[in-house]
C-alpha cells in the first residue's frame, strides 16, 4: 500500500488517548477473529462470548452492544433512559454537554441537558439535589427530571470516588431518576480506585439501558474480538494503570515547579495546567505536543505506551521554559 | 348549553393574562367573520387582510402565521432559524427555558438551549458576548451558535429598552447568529417604552422566520379574523395600557409599604413580590387570587379588565397583613 | 374593523366542511364562555365540564385534549401509540399519508406510514392482516408494526361500516397492534350508520391515546366551550345529518344522468365524480364551486347549512352541461 | 485470548457478504496503521490520503466520510439532501425500505420513503416519473419531492445498467430532486458493467452528500486505513469480480436444472430462486448455508472468497434433492 507521507520529526506526543496505537493485543484480536465464516449482526460466536465475558467482569448479567464512538454510546444510552420531554442532568463540564454537539438532543428526540455545578468537572450530589428539588416534576409545563450522567474520570482528570458515586446515585434514587455513566476513562478510574468494576457501577445503584440506531454492525465478531481482547488477562486495566502512572510522575514532577498547580487533582491519566503562552509555545519548540484550552490551559493526556523517559523530558522542558519566561 | 357550575364567589383574580377574558372586540370579530364561505387553509379575504394589515403596523413587509399557542410560535420559529445542531441563547428565566417542556429541542430536531445571565428576568448583551466569545463556532464537536432568544417584557415584567435590544442585536449580528424575540407581553413593553413596533423589531435588528407543523388551520378566517380585531384603532396597545397602569398602581402603593419590595422594576403588568407566607395566605383569604412561585414569591398579574378598585383592594389587604405579620 | 373586501359574487359553495361558516351554536357558545375570569390551561370549569360530557356521550371515561387542527390531532395520537421505530398501516388514500405533509414521522420522531390496499378510501381488514404477516415483527432490521388508523368517513366519503371497523380492529388485536380512528367525517358517520358513538369506537375495539406538543391552550376554556357547545342537544349529529342529506340528494339526482357515476358510494357528506373538463368549467361558469383532483375528478363536499336548493342547482347545471358534452 | 468456541463442522456459506472475512488485505493495513501517534477525529495523514485517493478513483472532488455501517451512511446521506417534510423515493424491495428500521424518517426529523414499482428490485425510471407528477409538488399539505435512492446492485441482485441510472437520474434532474445512490454491492456492479466508478456515479448525474451523528471516529486512522486499502491496487474490483465468478458459475449450473428459474438476472453476486421446502432442507443437511426469505425463495450470496468447488458442491447438491423432490 502507498504508505501515507509522515513527517519524520520526532514528536513527545500528550494530545490524547486518541492520537494513540491501539494496544497491539487488540489488532491481534481482530487478525485472528478474521477466520471462516460467522453469522452477521451480532449472531456470532464472538459476540456471544461478549456478553459472557462482559458479565463476569461486571459480576452481573450485562448486555453489551457495541457502538462505533463514544458519542453514540452516550446519546443512545441517554435516550434509552429519557423520554424526548425529559431533562438529563450532567456536569457544566461534561463531554455530552461540551463535546457532542446536540447529539443528546438529536438521539433523544428532543431530550435536554441541564447543567450542575461541582468541583473538578464533577457534579455534586449536594448541587443535584438542589436543581432537582425546584425541578417542577409532575408540572406540564416543565422539562422532566430523568436521569443524571457522570463522566468517569471527569472531563478535567478527577475521578469520582465511590463515595461520591453513591451519594449521586442516592440522590437520582430519591428523586426517581435514572443514573448513567459516561466510561469515558472507566479504566483509569478503576485503576485509581482499585476497585472492581461491579462496585463502580450496579454496586454503587446505576440504572442502564441501551439501544441502537445504526449501530447494528453486519461484521459484528470484529468488534466483539476487540472488546473481547479489551478486558482479557487484565489488559484494559493494565494499560489504564501505565497511562495513570505516567500522570503520577508528571503530577510529582509538577509539586517542584514553583507556581505551576493542576486545576483539579490528577486521579487518572489527564493533567490540566494553566501555563505562560511562552511556555507553551516552547514545549512545542522542544517537540512535545499537546492541547490548549480557552484560558491558557494546556491539557496533557498519558497513553499506556506513554514512557517514563517522555514524562521527564516534559518536566525539563516545562522547567526550563518556566524559569525563562519569569 | 348546560353552563358550567361556577362557585358564585367574589374573587379578585391577578393570577395571569390567561385567567381573562377576551377582549370583547375580539369575540365580536369572530361574530362577524361568520358568514359566507370562505376558501380554508388561509386561502380566505380575512388573511389575506392580515398581512396588510400587520405590514403597516409593523412598517415592513411581514409574513403572518397564525398559531395556536405561544409555544407552538417559540419552537417553530426558533426550529427555522437554528438548524439541528445549533445552540439557541436565552435568560436563564426565559418562558421558552422554564415552562415550555422540551418544545424547542422537539421542534428543532435537537437544537439546545444555552442560558446567559442578566438582570431581572432578562439576558445581558455583554454575557451573551461572553458566552459567544468561548462556544467554538466551526469546531465540529461543539454546538454551534445559532441564535438568541429575547422575552419582551421579561419573565420578571421586566422591559427591554431600546437600548438593550440593539445592544443585543448588535452581539448577535457581530456573531453572525439570529435574534428572535418571544413578545409573549410585547403590547405591555410597547405601551411601557412608548415606541414603535417597528422601533422595537426590526429597526432594533430583528430577523424574523417561521414555518409550520400541525399548526395551518383549515377555518383560518376566525384565527385571522381575531388577530386583525387585535390591532383594530389601537386595541392592543390600549388595552396593554389599561394593564400596564394598574400594575403602575401597584408600584405606587408598594413604595409605602415597607419592606416590600419588587423582584425587578414594574415596567409591564407583572409584579413579583417577596411576601411572608401569612400574607400570603391573608391575601387568599380575602378572595385575592395570584401565583404562588418557588422562595416566598408572589405574583401578580393585572389584565386589561382589571380595575383600580381591584389593585387598591390588593394593596389595603397587603398593607392589613403585612402590619399583623410584623 | 376595516371589513375585508368580499366580491359580491353570488356563488354556490361545495368546495369543502373547511369553506363553511361555524355552527352558530358554537359561536353563541364562545360569547357565553367570555365571562369573568377560569383558570387557564385547562384548569377551568368549560374543561372539567368536557371531560364529563365527552364521557356521558362515549359511555366510557374518556379524556379530551383540544388540539388547534386534524392533523396535530392525528399526529400526536399515532406518536402516542407508536414507537419511533414504529410503523402505522393506514388506506393508501387516508389523509395523514396524503395531505398532512409528514407529521406523523415527524412528531413520532421518524414512525412510519405503511400503505394498505382497499376499496373506497378503506383499508381492507384481510389486506391489513397479509401485511401484518410479513411485517417481520421481533426482526430488529425491520420497521415494527404498531397501530393501524382508519378515517371515518373514508377520504372518498364511504363509510366504514361496524363490521367493518369490527374485522380490521379484530386483525390489529391479533397481532397485538393499537388501533386509532381519524374521526375527520365521525359525525357523518354516524348519522349514516345510525349507531352511538361507542358502538363506532371502544365497542368496536378502540384504544385511544393522546399527549401534547405545543399544543396546551392557555386560554382552554374557548376551546372546551366550542367542543361543549358541539355535542349539545345533538348537535353535531343534527348538522351532520342535514350535510348527509343533501349529499344523499346529489346521489339520487345522480343516478338519472346517465354516465355519471360515483367513484364511491355517497355514505357521508362527500361525493367524488369523475367529469368530463369541459362540464367542470361549465359548473364554475355557473357560480358553482368544489375542488379538482387529478384524473378530472370532481369533489363535493355538502356542508350543514347547504340547502336543498343549492344542491337542486348543481344537478340541473350538471345535466345542462353534460348534455351540451355528449 | 479464549477463543470463541466454534463447532468444528465442515459448511459451505453461502448466507451474505457479511459471514465472510475481510479481505486479509484490510487487516494487514490495520496492522500497518498500528503505528506512532495521529491526530484524531480525521486530522490524520491517512484520512487525508483517503479523500486524495477516492478523489482519483472517482476521478473528480469528493469527500469520504467513513461511517459504522451501511445503515448509517444511507440514513445520514438522505437526511442530508431531503428536508424533514421531503419524500425519498426508492424501489419496493429497496434495503433502506425493508431492512433498516426506520433509520430514514429518524435521521431525517421525519422524511419519508415513498415506494416506486420496477423489475428485479429495480426502480424503472417511468414509474419514478409516474409517481413525480402526482407528487403535489408545491402543494403545502403534501410531502414534497426531494430526493430518490438507487440501490446497486439491487436487493435481488439485480445490476442498473448505465443506461437505467441515467434514466433515473434524468427524471430525478427534471424534477429538480436529488439522487443518491446505496452502493451496497457497488463493486460488484462495477465488475458487471466493466465501467468505471465516475461513469456508474456523477457522470450519470449523481448528487451526493453526506453529514454525520455519532459518526466521528477519534481513531480515524484505522477506517481510513481501511478504506484505502480496500482500493488499492484494485483490490475491491478484483474481490467483486471473483465474487461475481461464484455467482456466473451457478447461473450456468442453473440454467441445466429444469424448473429452477432465478428471481431477477444473476448480474452481481446474489442468487435468488424459488425452491421447494424439501429441497432446501436438503441443501442444510449437505451443510450448505444460505438465507430463506418468504415464499420458500431461497438467497444465495457469494463471497470473494468463495471457491468454485463451493460453488459445483452447491449445484451437484440442489440437482441430486431437485431430482428427489420431483
Amino acid at each position: 500500500m502507498t504508505a501515507p507521507f509522515r513527517p519524520n520529526e520526532k514528536i513527545i506526543d500528550f494530545r490524547s488517548d486518541n492520537t494513540g496505537r491501539a494496544a497491539p493485543e487488540i489488532i491481534a484480536a481482530l487478525a485472528a477473529a478474521n477466520e471462516g465464516t460467522a453469522a452477521g449482526y451480532g449472531g456470532d460466536e464472538w459476540t456471544a462470548l461478549l456478553q459472557h465475558r462482559y458479565s463476569e467482569v461486571f459480576e452481573t448479567a450485562v448486555r453489551v452492544f457495541p457502538v462505533a464512538t463514544g458519542t453514540a454510546a452516550n446519546a443512545l444510552a441517554l435516550a434509552a433512559i429519557s423520554p424526548s420531554w425529559g431533562a438529563i442532568y450532567c456536569s457544566e463540564q461534561a463531554h455530552v454537554s461540551v463535546a457532542e454537539v446536540n447529539a443528546t438532543g438529536f438521539f433523544g428526540g428532543g431530550s435536554r441537558l441541564t447543567l450542575v455545578p461541582g468541583p473538578h468537572g464533577k457534579l455534586a450530589a449536594e448541587a443535584l439535589g438542589a436543581a432537582l428539588a425546584v425541578a417542577g416534576t409532575g408540572q406540564t409545563h416543565r422539562s422532566q427530571p430523568a436521569a443524571v450522567t457522570l463522566t468517569q474520570a471527569s472531563d478535567l482528570g478527577a475521578v469520582y470516588s465511590l463515595d461520591e458515586v453513591r451519594a449521586v446515585t442516592a440522590v437520582a434514587r430519591s428523586h426517581n431518576i435514572k443514573a448513567h455513566m459516561d466510561g469515558a476513562r472507566f479504566a483509569n478510574a478503576l485503576a485509581r480506585l482499585r476497585c472492581t468494576p461491579a462496585e463502580l457501577t450496579w454496586h454503587a445503584g446505576m440504572a442502564i439501558q441501551l439501544r441502537r440506531a445504526g449501530q447494528v454492525w453486519s461484521k459484528m465478531r470484529f468488534a466483539a474480538a476487540q472488546l473481547l481482547a479489551y478486558v482479557e488477562d487484565g489488559l484494559w486495566l493494565r494499560n489504564a494503570s501505565q497511562a495513570n502512572a505516567i500522570a503520577s510522575r508528571l503530577a510529582a514532577g509538577l509539586r517542584d515547579l514553583p507556581g505551576v498547580a493542576p486545576l483539579a487533582p490528577i486521579e487518572a491519566n489527564e493533567v490540566f495546567v494553566k501555563l505562560p503562552v511562552a511556555v507553551m509555545d516552547g514545549l512545542e519548540a522542544d517537540g512535545i505536543r499537546f492541547f490548549r484550552r480557552p484560558g491558557d490551559i494546556a491539557r496533557f493526556v498519558c497513553r499506556f505506551d506513554e514512557t517514563a523517559d517522555e514524562a521527564d523530558a516534559l518536566l525539563s522542558s516545562l522547567q526550563r521554559h518556566l524559569a525563562t519566561a519569569r
